[in-house]
């Protein structure tokens, strides 16, 4: 594309802010937003602040981390302060939110930050805040609000990333990607992402019309059967709040996704790409499902960290989210490894233990936890997705007669 | 003194981290610490976290400003936006504080930051915010907690004191003020602390045990008699919260002061040094008060901004504070101007129209605001301080039988 020669770093990261704003979370004249993002990456953030201004938005609320702030307490507090969390903020964002305020959120985070902390104090820390994020993490996944995720590349991530370039080349690769991904680098970003939403759209009313019983993936080292959830519907692409606003949660986004049938799951996959997990790189991962539990988990590096994953709870072996994501994907066709889920994830089709999504089940908002979990809805505390496909998977659908429908071939659509 | 020379910039903003922590808010074991800093102090914020943990903090949640992102409301917003705040932030400020959270904040605010933009904006803005942020204010100014200011060098306030200096030297010539302002530079700054608190105790004491009616303010351009209320209390140095958590609520602090009697200040006064309001100078400032009131302004800069300020309401016009500080206090002995109230107050003998303290009155905490105002302590929506002290100024205290008493000398101690 002749545009792509032409501009420079700072038309890219402006467009780029763009996409977060006008393709993410696109703030409804007089909303108010709560932004959250890492200091290393304040020049984006300064520029999302003006896209949303210019979208319409009243009040920016950015709440800045910085990991060496972070880190300060691993350092140097006492061992008891590792159960406190910063509750006042979260429970102030879930008040926003009720009140109706957008959230952006601007990731891009050091994946080996704590590294060489004390595991049990991590554990803890991460436990108590994630109990007093639940009200906040709440109106967010419940549908209320409209919310958006968007990267940009810090020194540490890239480093992760591209551990053979020196430091200004890694980052410079990284924002690369990064602009690839969220097509910023297109002549129209925000036409491309019309299409694109069109698109996932399209895919999602013939996934959701097929109303398959099942979707099995054979490639190198799987075959497996993934029952789907009674009442399952197909998601991905745009989503609309309790309020209809209309956003994309994710920038990128290639996935469109559904909820499996915990209990019908059979046979065994393996992994096509390592899993970073709380700081530890799981590679080779090789599971094996039985009646929807996973039975036998190998992994050639970080098996005790995948271990330690699936005994979380009794969710944590069985299956929550089963997502198609075509090779030809721009993040596929990187061919890159990013240790980030947001990235990683839009690279390949992918499963995920753990907690399902209640808008991936038909009436899912209003029916009862009981009544999902008869009709295959998984639930954990837990929700990690992991890596099955290649260009060598292919996933047939079976249908409620039986017949089998090829869904993919060579991860590409059918 | 042989340190001085000794020590490097590193050392010297740890130490006056730690003067922020040890001297300032001294958080106690296990409490949770609100501190706010602007994105330009992030290496003095993360020393003073990390004085926080050592010293018991449990959890430091730091809230960051970015001028950038201040501004970009300005420049992009639509104009009904600057009626809004961030009140779910200040809400979950002032539950925090309600919890025991105490507060430190890091300040370095850009003096012009707002120069150049709409006038009505930023009263509406300011307006929004105020609104927002009491019900957190209150849980400060009542006593409740334990809390600090404290400030750092940045760019654009050392250009601000400094024009005459490139960036680099203004910005240093500040911070070598600051660090001589807060005693990082002593071979001992806690121990320092100690002894100037102990100073200003003794003060305290014997001024109060005077139970002075009036002090009278005589220099070059200055004939001033300023009633003090009835059951007065003077004030400086060590507070002590509703918890019994002990602080110095300003670094630096060199004031003892007290509550005149709004209705009883008579005669004329020239402050000695500029005033920065809003964004503006306000020089060679004369006013004249009867019976209380102020009804006669001038000033040889800025005279329409002081007639603002005075008209804001009716105590706008009247004192709520009168402090004394010796000539040869470190401020006042650098000879330096800052376009700050935290360091230039603490420079020179002072006086501020608008809201009195309740502290500064005996039983002021718990007495109706109708006997309060019956006392003589001042009601109003500001308080604004400026500096009427010089080394030509001395200070006379008129005891209850009508006796005369030098207090001050030059300013200094008589």
């Amino acid at each position: 594309m002749a545009s792509k020669r032409r501009l420079s770093f700072a038309q890219l990261l402006d467009r780029h802010a763009q996409v977060a704003v006008r393709v993410g979370v696109r703030p409804t004249p007089g909303q108010q937003v709560v932004m959250t993002v890492n200091q290393e990456l304040l020049p984006l953030a300064r520029l999302a602040a003006k896209h949303l201004y210019l979208a319409g938005a009243s009040n920016v609320t950015t709440i800045i981390d910085d990991d060496e702030l972070t880190l300060a307490r691993y350092r140097h507090a006492s061992d008891a302060a590792f159960d406190q969390a910063s509750g006042w903020l979260f429970d102030g964002m879930a008040a926003a939110f009720k009140a109706g305020a957008a959230r952006l959120a601007i990731i891009g985070d050091n994946p080996g930050m704590l590294a060489g902390q004390d595991r049990g104090r991590i554990g803890r820390a991460a436990a108590a805040r994630a109990k007093a994020y639940k009200p906040a993490i709440e109106c967010i996944t419940s549908g209320m609000i409209n919310w958006s995720i968007s990267a940009g590349a810090t020194q540490a991530w890239a480093k992760q990333a591209f551990p053979e370039l020196s430091d200004r080349a890694a980052l410079s690769k990284l924002w690369k990607a990064i602009f690839a991904a969220s097509r910023a680098d297109t002549e129209d970003p925000i036409a491309a992402w019309a299409e694109h939403n069109a698109t996932l759209s399209a895919r999602k009313a013939i996934l959701n019309q097929s109303r398959f019983s099942a979707l099995r993936f054979r490639g190198p080292g799987t075959d497996l059967t993934v029952g789907l959830a009674d009442g399952h519907v197909w998601a991905g692409g745009e989503s609309t709040s309790h309020s209809g606003a209309i956003f994309n949660a994710n920038v990128p986004t290639e996935e469109v996704f559904t909820t499996p049938h915990c209990q019908r799951v059979d046979g065994y996959v393996t992994a096509s790409r390592p899993l970073s997990l709380h700081g530890t790189i799981v590679d080779g991962i090789a599971v094996r499902f039985e009646n929807g539990r996973i039975v036998e988990a190998k992994a050639e590096a970080g098996e005790e960290t995948l271990h330690h994953l699936l005994s979380t709870d009794e969710g944590a072996s069985r299956l929550g989210e089963v997502a198609l994501v075509p090779h030809s994907s721009p993040i596929s066709k990187s061919g890159l490894l990013f240790f980030n889920t947001l990235y990683d994830e839009n690279a390949a089709c992918h499963m995920a233990v753990g907690q399902s999504y209640a808008k991936c089940m038909d009436g899912g908002k209003t029916a009862s936890k009981e009544e999902l979990l008869a009709r295959g809805a998984n639930h954990s505390d837990v929700h990690v997705d992991w890596m099955i496909g290649s260009g060598a998977v292919d996933v047939d659908g079976i249908c409620q007669n039986g017949d089998v429908v090829p869904v993919m071939r060579g991860c590409e659509w059918a």
